[in-house]
């Protein structure tokens, strides 16, 4: 750590509760991470190779950033979206992220590049107009020192396990290549993300579709073989070491239909004739039908619901997917996940881990949930709620209801590889704040905190991901 | 009190606030519990024999408790419940719940618990699979004490009064001996609670319908008899001391038919040919009607709004209701009630009481009628959130908008009558942490505060309820 | 300052957040009043003349506190409502209000009215029944003081800016007057609030759309005329200082139909042949048509979405509009709010700043709109929740999301002209304390919450609202 970082940052100023929190820490501190969801692509560590420049690592990925200062009247082509982006010259891109640092004080963002800046890079300073090219220069050049190449970062970073999310035609050879690697010690397991396949309103579903009966080698171009095609893609992303199924659905609807039902709709969605009523149907029941396979591979389910994605036209048609226009709407899974929980939800192999950018489902729905269903579990604070204050209201809304060994452990969820350490630290210190808490107050004991906390880095995503 | 619990328990650590809350606390910890709303099944106090054992008393009927077992792969069968139940085993029940105490650690179900055995059995270890055994012995034989037979409790417990809540049919014999017992000297009432009579949605509505026809001598079978057998009823139980009407309603649904609908509606619905939409519609007019007999024999309304019950058709089936598996679901008052409030909610005579499971609704519904309508107020939190940080929420959802008399005072609702100190304690420290940090942040004056908290256990309910 | 209130009040109790929060509250204590959007009326600067008695001051136009009252059973005519309102007695509404200042305790309102009884009369004692005479005497003697007159006491309240909110066929002879005066040095701004006839639900809109043709000097009473009217009267207002156009709706909603069809529904809501739905669909489309225009005009839009007016239909009939019984309901932003940001949200010229009462959409929906669009500012707390701890939650919502720089700063939206500098006051005292809080958490250096807490008075509503 070159750092100056306040050593207690994040822990209560309450002299009681921060001795509390701080012994609480210490013995969560230097545990390994796990990750088991996350964005970070295999070919960053199949290549290791040094990262380009600070916009590229800091930036030109990162559309929690990007987003903030498009807000400010910089268009995205600054930050190497679209066609003019490629020509983005990131020096400049680093000047307008220095020169808006104010826009991400008090923000996550402003909170996990601080850390990356601090740790990594010895900065302890603010960056602004003045200092950007300074900055610029210093990070360049450390990004060439062997320490800064991916699998010593991993290695530093004292990752155990860390999941990447992959398209089921993917050919997984990223994980292949290291699995096969004997100077890469780490464990990097692909997630099986079928959206686009399960969904006939996805954008070019019926193309989809036929690649992934190609890839499948399935000849049959019908529900059945449709089906078969899923359930060999599970099976290769299973043999090569996924753990999990990850869905990500504008809501978190299942039903369960008639295979005659559901064939029919999967014909007339290819032929283009289905409704969208009918379309909805589709994919609800695709979703349950997910359910049933995870009842017999056994891959964890993980459900990411309630996001309108790409919310202005006009900038997905410019800038593409992923570039901070994905707005989060009211959620719900006690209705709409029931028919899948009434089919699957007792069964023993079934995991079914629920995040919400709605925070209101987590002491409404999710919590009761996942304190009946032994398939249910509560997901970590996701996205725009993974944050220190989110975090603490997390466990506030969850824990009286379900205690602590129904959720999912912390879950990064990130492209931004150099921000692993410190998202798990964060989770990490407000779990001890929040027992910290709980001890003062009489609600725990100081030995019952300790085991809570140790359980919620380690044991508690080893079980929830059956690792 | 045989416990080493931590005194200052759920107060706040920050020594300033601490000594508020404590001086704010001490003045109302003794006062005597008013239980205005709860499911303590009247026998128990009628009969006076021993708990039977452990389980029995802690476990199996408290679903809260159950339900968290549940989730890790324990059937439902081990904690009495369904066929298999009968010849569930007490000791390994109780067996099951000590070796799994991590589950319950931070939630509310924990804490009562911790609270019943350090204050009934001077226990203050936390249960383990090591001394479970031990456990059950030591309660099991305090079980047999005078001290620990139900009447005693009543008194050592400080219950000045409690509501059971019953069928509209039901006799009250047990509510009748215990008032006619001079041995007896508490004032126990019967609530009245007609949803299997209002809706027709209900499990076997038409025998609930011609069994109230015929509990309440009313020859008509139409919606004239069928009006008057409730208001029958209802005088029934006022004349027995019953104080309240309760209502658990998915939604809190309101319209007013005319009664030449309602009469067309209630034939067709006892002759199975009424819609879906209109079902909803009847009972959507019955819990007006309710209102409407309210203003007539001053009954309070208390309305518990927005949960599925019995989410798992495959678990009720074979363990019946109250299992564990009822789920919240968000709530809406706002247009729900207005039927209802336009006609009535003006009355001198009515009081509705909103109970939410759907925490948004407290600021942005409840304490909006509540601040407004002379006959709103605002439910306790209920269930799920009858817990020390969701009780900390409420106030702070509520008191801005609406103070504190606005409120109904505590409600424990529970069936586990050895908890009814434990909640009624947990509400007073919390209310007392709340009030400090208002003292604290010169929001009020410490005398102001103090006069709070205690109306907050007294005058509040007895108000609320007309006591 | 003529009182012993808490200087610290609504600062943190822990010592070291306390010292920092005191630290950041000195620096903006004195700043000026920036208020860009309220119900003052002009007439009140204009004419200069001193207050009528207390009860007219501080009871009869404000309806946050004759709804506590009401509640009691007292009815609006006591507080000059209604009919029988013309009779009331003040001095008699004043000992309603002092003999139950109880109901008061813990509200916004009982805050603000300490604040103002302190700080203006030096009042420092609770109103009760027993003190009530005398302090209606005290106050209304000090009314007659000149600095109590509105002009001295705006200039006391330092007002650096004051928006009113105005009919679009109002003269704004009081603004023409203000600006006028040479004796009158405030910046006092009308504000362009459309609603009635912007929708063909608002009472009598026929009516108003032919007043507004007639005052625009319209002679085409059709769609074009009627956008024609609207832009007139923006230019006008925009004419006499106005810089924003306010939108007070039950949804957000907007859509946009195509010329044709807008002109088909403007012609039969006139002729009384629209349906329901056509109703909505124009009143969303008249909200983007605002957008549009602000594009071109630069007017800014706050739209403060999601209440039920006049809940109680036998109250408005009786006592009219502004008595309490305006009803909060869940708001939606993400989808109502689309077709209106895919056609101008991009566009440098629009603000749009979205209050909200649903205070689940600050995490879920604004902030995250906010995060993204440059046109889209997160508005302050609102209403039932401009209070001390639902200021603090927004804080908490919204900043992991979106920082600080993307809100409205605060805005006081009130009609008692004396409660002003108690709630930008209470404003800043509520952000130093958070700002204190990501200090000691090492989330903000000292430095930066400076800046931060004087960016929030000044800076960020100047650049809000284009001051």
């Amino acid at each position: 750590m070159r750092t100056n970082l306040d050593p207690a940052r994040l822990l209560p100023s309450d002299p009681a509760l921060r001795a509390i929190a701080e012994e609480l820490y210490s013995s969560v501190a230097g545990l390994p991470i796990i990750s088991p969801h996350g964005h970070v692509d295999p070919s960053l560590l199949v290549e290791n190779k040094p990262f380009a420049n600070p916009a590229e690592l800091f930036i030109f990925f990162d559309h929690y950033v990007t987003r903030l200062l498009h807000t400010q009247g910089f268009g995205l082509e600054n930050f190497g979206k679209g066609a003019a982006g490629a020509s983005a010259d990131p020096r400049e891109a680093w000047r307008i992220l220095c020169s808006n640092w104010h826009m991400l004080l008090g923000t996550s963002s402003g909170y996990w590049l601080t850390h990356e800046f601090a740790t990594l890079f010895g900065i302890n300073e603010a960056p602004s107009a003045e200092n950007a090219d300074r900055l610029y220069d210093l990070i360049a050049t450390e990004l060439l020192e062997p320490r800064m190449l991916p699998r010593a970062l991993f290695e530093s970073f004292n990752i155990e396990f860390l999941a990447t999310t992959d398209d089921p035609c993917d050919d997984l050879a990223g994980h292949q290549a290291l699995a096969a690697d004997p100077t890469f010690k780490g464990r990097v397991a692909p997630t099986f993300r079928p959206d686009a396949y399960l969904d006939p309103r996805a954008r070019n579903w019926v193309a989809n579709v036929d690649r992934l009966l190609a890839v499948a080698g399935e000849s049959s171009r019908n529900y059945a073989g449709f089906i078969r095609a899923l359930e060999n893609r599970r099976a290769y992303f299973k043999a090569n070491g996924a753990v999990s199924c990850d869905h990500g659905v504008l809501e978190a609807y299942t039903t369960i239909l008639t295979s005659e039902t559901a064939a029919d709709l999967f014909d007339r969605a290819l032929a283009g004739t289905i409704t969208a009523h009918e379309q909805r149907e589709f994919a609800g029941h695709m979703l349950a039908e997910m359910a049933r396979m995870s009842t017999e591979d056994g891959l964890v389910m993980t459900i990411h619901a309630g996001v309108v994605r790409n919310h202005s036209t006009a900038t997905f048609s410019k800038f593409g997917p992923d570039t901070g226009q994905d707005i989060p709407v009211a959620a719900e899974f006690t209705n709409n996940l029931r028919p899948m929980l009434e089919a699957y939800g007792l069964h023993p192999n079934l995991t079914a881990i629920l995040f919400s950018l709605d925070e209101t489902t987590w002491s409404r729905e999710v919590a009761p949930l996942a304190g009946f269903y032994p398939s249910v579990r509560i997901g970590a604070p996701w996205w725009f709620l993974d944050a220190p204050d989110s975090a603490t209201r997390f466990r506030e809304a969850t824990t009286e209801i379900a205690g602590f060994y129904r959720g999912s452990g912390f879950i990064d969820d990130t492209r931004a590889f150099l921000s692993i350490p410190a998202r798990h630290d964060m989770a990490r210190r407000v779990d001890c704040a929040f027992l910290a808490r709980l001890v003062a107050e009489g609600r725990l004991t100081l030995d019952q905190a300790k085991k809570v906390a140790v359980d919620l880095v380690v044991d508690i995503p080893r079980k929830a991901f059956k690792l």
